[in-house]
């Protein structure tokens, strides 16, 4: 047999270790690792030596805005993107328009994605305050898991009460999906930015103040409890503080089936940034004061804290440039620079690279049955790898990324490593850091639990 | 000196101890307690042998329906049962009409109460979800502490959003005000009740199914969290279920500032009891299945409940008896039956009587700040005393109460003991079981913190 | 009827209360207690007006000395400090000579104490390796409870193993007795003090260095242990250190009948002062650093700690003054400055003279079983009274103490307050800080279970 | 490139994922791992269609008795039935004559055990009360870890005090290595014993009387302890009660670097075995009552106890049936039977497969630094495998096992699945169950850091 591919030299990377080994991969699919002369003949062979070869990651938050807003970001933008920064599935949150809470929507949704997508996705199916009947129809379509907004104090999508959710956590339980939680109590958030607005506060400061820790520590407390009572699987959205850390733990320790996710840019960005970025880091929930970010890392390398995502979350330069806090849109991206900004810290010494990938492929592949489909370099799985240089130097700017935007929220920032060649399903995307995918080559993942053999 | 009373040869009890003293009274007051050879000369003399002396009960939760519900119960027949029951000081719930949410309305509550109460009294304030405008006023006015309404799902009293909450929390934390809350979470039960109703359920058992322990498991859990966040103290009322004893127990070691109580009707009734009485045992929290009863003793026991109150919420026989569960109106009588149904429990060997003395006078009375003034036999203190009889032999029956309902949630219930006499600031109110109150007599209670000298 | 005795006017404390109220006594004991009119006559009158009228301390854990180390202190000399301290009730410890281990050597301690002890007395009973035999004969001869040393490292009373200790503790479990622990690891201590001493260190700081807060931590958990399986009461003898907290917390939130008390030295003591006072105050478990200060107070707050004992453990001079740590004798005298350190903390405003009676007199009477015979105010109790001035100024010294010994730890700290006079069961031994008692007033206390009317 | 040999067709089992893939192997060690079309050609091959791959199992507690009892067994019996049971890596314990003590004795018996054995071995050096100083010589000689007895009764081989274990955890803690524990508390132990032999117990239920599960709970909380202190990386020893996971569980909660082993036979035998296998099942900790097993199962599940193994400990029929239970040796064989046992529930659903190679490879190799070299089919992993047959069916027998002993405590057990093939080192120790290995194979381990890429 001849391979279509082999990569030979590397560093092959997975939680458990790092090993010298070559991978060969056939119709999409890793055929083959080992020795590189165990390897079968090849159509085309990749030298890696010196390089790491990663499971590519899967970022299980990214907001396309696709359709709807495609102003800020559409499937072709943001899978590009998400290409080159070496994600290779990405989960599609539903707030676009309309929101993804119905199976028409979603079929609808998942022909236009598919149409464009430049690596492989899930799409996720909106759970609101009476949407339940909806539910059934989601599943029949596809969606890789449910969002539910307990935080959302603006917009078209209203937070569901606790007896609405408590009701939706009852039947997707059922159904063994997993419900992702945008984790803060709603009412808190708009009485104090109603106080804070009414008071003339219009500064991006105001934005943190409004939004305390406590609303997520309760959102998680009263979620976990919902969890607990109904048996649903439950995934926390973007941790951004430590106090939400108790409830997490205590949460995983009462054997509730409990994710979480933190975000770069609650590891790396702090309070002192808004005096340089302004609303340009509004973000839901806020960038917070510095002295969270060690209680993070702590809670990733103790295992409280799951997964790396990036909440990707686009919006134009004038969006996000108003003068009045209160109007600024919420959210950045963040799809394309997560890996390289994750991999300088472990080049510094903070973590292992088997430990990145724990965080950005294995644990987001087993929290929803994609393992070892995804998320992992065995032979049998999908062929989405990353060969990433650790010796590489960059500086992060807008004018270089792809992402649909002219700003960043690390501009200037100096970077160790970098992402050399990309491939999906064994195609390659990226190579040399050049563009080589096309729109189309993604595909619409279906949840499947596959974890043990049947 | 000459004592107006002195009381011979009882056993004086306290939650320390229980010795035989006699006490003397003037003016109201406790003037000395001793050995009866050193007690002064008295106006009167009262024979305790073989009787046990108690402070008079602390209720803190009863609704005595005036105004606006004259026809249930009002504050004269209210306060005399309270007092044929040992209660010498209630605390009345804020949802009569109007509300007792603003300055104004509490002045006129206080007025109307004070001309026809038969014991003393405190009046809560009314938290609601744009109310807090009002907390000053009805702190000048004297209210006892506040009710907020977590589990409303009717009424003129809508329950206050979390935000709403928080806000009360931290202006009533200011004050030191203890809050008092209906934990319960209404979103919840609306919805259960909602679906049970439109599936056809109309039998009492289907209201304690729309209200399964884990609305108060979730409302204990989110009050003790903002309660921790603000520096409030709280209570919790009516604790109904075995399951919301963690969350009570967790925050009293987080430090939380936390009481509770729990109610005779949770303790010795249980599902079963739907049979034999349907709608005039609906209440809220409801009447729980059996399995519950053993942990709120156990937590009565080792200190996770403080104390015992009785919800007592009459309402008209016709209110309590029409078939369709969903329109029976909540709640039922208790403020009478609470001594004599405990202290059956303490003569069957369950707990001491030292106990009932902490559950039902000094915890109470700490907790509120009344101590040393009410809750114990000390001299200087309120002669609020019962004086029981803990040999005789009685039989519960709505025939001989004196509560203003034709029902009796115990009826036929086999009593050991009986309430002898009770004084109310040294006037004997109840002689030998006979009624010598006048109303009036009760008088309006200001918080107080006398717990330490000045 | 005439009472013996009438203090006027000054502020009865409790645990719960400080009150205005005269105090009547008649016999040695309380007879009545109330306002000042309604006392009856009396044949002396005491003025205690701006005094605090307190019950007499419990210092639960003494060491007289007597028989076998007369030089250093004896039962005369020791119940008189113990008098001008305000402690009217010691319990001695069994390590004299020879050690309280049987019944016959008991009968002896107890006939020679009673003829010389000026306040009343309880007698520990030893346990060690293999005295199981003699636990009945101490019984029956009153010990108030027995004494383990698990952390001796010298001298004629060796630690006992662990499953000794669980013998002892199944045999004094059935008794309901308390079992006082010196918990310390013995082997631990042993073979750190060995090592340095090998190395040459002889200077104060060695002996700190040689017994680490883990010989504490370690003892507490395992007695805690052997508690939970055996249902033995246990006691926590000098608890020194931050780290033993969390054992005895744990294990009481698990329910285990544990108690433990610190002393004046560790709370007001640190490392620093070993450059002052070197060998004078060796003592086991050591003064350690400044850091466990804090966490004792906040323990003694929140009633993880119990109560104040002294260890009062006096040794001559010459004994403490040796120039090689090893062999400086341990312990130093303490009965007769408790109440004057603490209330001096008290009077700082660290806590209040509430909190303070329940430390020192009531909570050691309901450990032993003494209440409300000792520890309390009340009708009926043991006339065991102090008269507190808080307003006097004095300074410790050696010079004016009245234990056996010739320097002090405490030399010139300034304190606030002032032991005015003591009543030991009615009689007046010390007035106006003179002394007035006799030997031989003193009496044995056989351990009661009063706490309940039979 | 020609491989040694290729297994075709089966289905490799990683604690991750169990996968179709076929296995090459040159040089003792895996080559590559992949479809079989992609294998390389190979001297040999071997057909695992329907059957499992499994990385052989790693038994980190075995007593193969040599030198000093070959009567009982020696390194070539014992590590031959090693092989026949699926394992392929032995820790052998240093409980021989002499006890592995000192650099010279282990250098000795490596010698020994390197000429006999079948399989490759890891010997520890025993700590014991005064052996500190021969730590460094046993680490230059390569011991895999340390044993300490905490519970030895009997024998040579004293049980150190606790100030002895303190400065052994703390001398070794800075090597790394990690401290394997007989946590059972020695003197409770022979306390008990001489107490029910003194009574005229003999029979084998005495011997479970003896050793209440308090032995254990206290032994593993002195050592947690300890190793919190000190930094030591420490394995509990044959869990075998329910009640020391407690503490376990808070030991791993605390941030200790402690494992648990149990072992199939307190999984699968209880109480009521003894009265079929009397002293035959005498083992030390005992077979307990049949409550502790569902604990100890569901312990595995969630990670308390991290791995199996097996004390695999014969003795000559003659010293396991004397009459008197006390002169019974302790312990029987168990190296062969694991695998059977193990995976006979895994066919019975009552856990995966996956599950199985985590506790019997993965986690003993991570535990002990051989991962990935031992523990896990991987490029560059030792050739370590066990072909098992899922389908075949067989009865438990000594009359059919290879260990050196004519009994077994699992007699007539039905057993699903059967060891079809063991390759250690990629040769072909078994084949189709019959023998073909060859004493001196076997290789002497030293522990190896080897997770991460250096």
């Amino acid at each position: 047999m001849i391979a279509d591919l082999v990569i030979h030299n590397g560093t092959v990377v997975s939680p458990e270790m790092a090993i010298a080994a070559s991978v060969a991969i056939k119709d999409g699919k890793i055929l083959a690792l080992g020795a590189a002369q165990a390897m079968p003949q090849a159509g085309e062979i990749l030298d890696a030596r010196g390089l790491h070869v990663l499971p590519g990651a899967i970022d299980v938050h990214v907001h396309f805005r696709d359709p709807g807003y495609a102003h800020k970001e559409d499937f072709a933008t943001g899978t590009a993107a998400a290409a080159f920064g070496g994600v290779t599935t990405v989960f599609d949150m539903p707030n676009t328009i309309p929101p993804t809470g119905t199976g028409e929507i979603l079929r609808e949704k998942h022909a236009r994605a598919a149409a464009s997508a430049h690596v492989d996705f899930g799409l996720y199916g909106l759970l609101g305050e009476d949407t339940i009947e909806h539910v059934p129809a989601l599943i029949d379509g596809g969606v890789i898991g449910f969002k539910l907004y307990m935080g959302n104090t603006f917009g078209n999508i209203p937070s569901p009460s606790t007896g609405a959710m408590l009701e939706a956590f009852e039947v997707v339980a059922a159904t063994g999906k997993r419900i992702s939680l945008h984790a803060e109590t709603a009412s808190i958030m708009a009485r104090r930015e109603a106080r804070m607005a009414a008071a003339g506060r219009r500064d991006p400061l105001a934005h943190l103040a409004a939004r305390p820790a406590l609303v997520a520590i309760e959102a998680v407390s009263r979620a976990a409890l919902l969890a607990e009572w109904t048996g649903a699987r439950i995934h926390i959205l973007h941790i951004s503080s430590a106090d939400e850390l108790r409830p997490l733990a205590e949460a995983k320790a009462r054997g509730i089936d409990i994710t979480g996710e933190t975000c770069p840019h609650y590891l790396m960005l702090s309070a002192a940034d808004y005096a340089r970025f302004g609303g340009i880091i509004r973000v839901n929930p806020p960038v917070r004061e510095a002295r969270h970010q060690e209680p993070l890392w702590r809670a990733l390398a103790d295992g409280t804290v799951d997964m790396i995502a990036t909440d990707h979350a686009p919006h134009s330069p004038e969006e996000k440039t108003r003068n009045d806090i209160w109007s600024v849109d919420c959210g950045f991206p963040g799809v394309e620079t997560q890996m390289p900004l994750m991999l300088t810290e472990a080049a510094k010494g903070r973590f292992s690279i088997c430990d990145y990938v724990r965080w950005s492929a294995s644990n987001p592949a087993h929290a929803w049955g994609l393992y070892p489909r995804k998320g992992v370099i065995a032979p049998g799985s999908d062929a989405d790898i990353v060969i990433y240089d650790p010796a590489a130097q960059q500086v992060l700017s807008a004018a270089s990324h792809h992402m649909n935007v002219d700003y960043s929220a690390y501009e200037g920032m100096e970077i160790i490593g970098r992402v050399d060649t990309v491939l999906s399903r064994g195609r390659v995307v990226i190579d040399a850091g050049e563009y080589h995918g096309a729109t189309g080559h993604g595909r619409f993942l279906h949840r499947e639990t596959c974890q043990y053999l049947s």
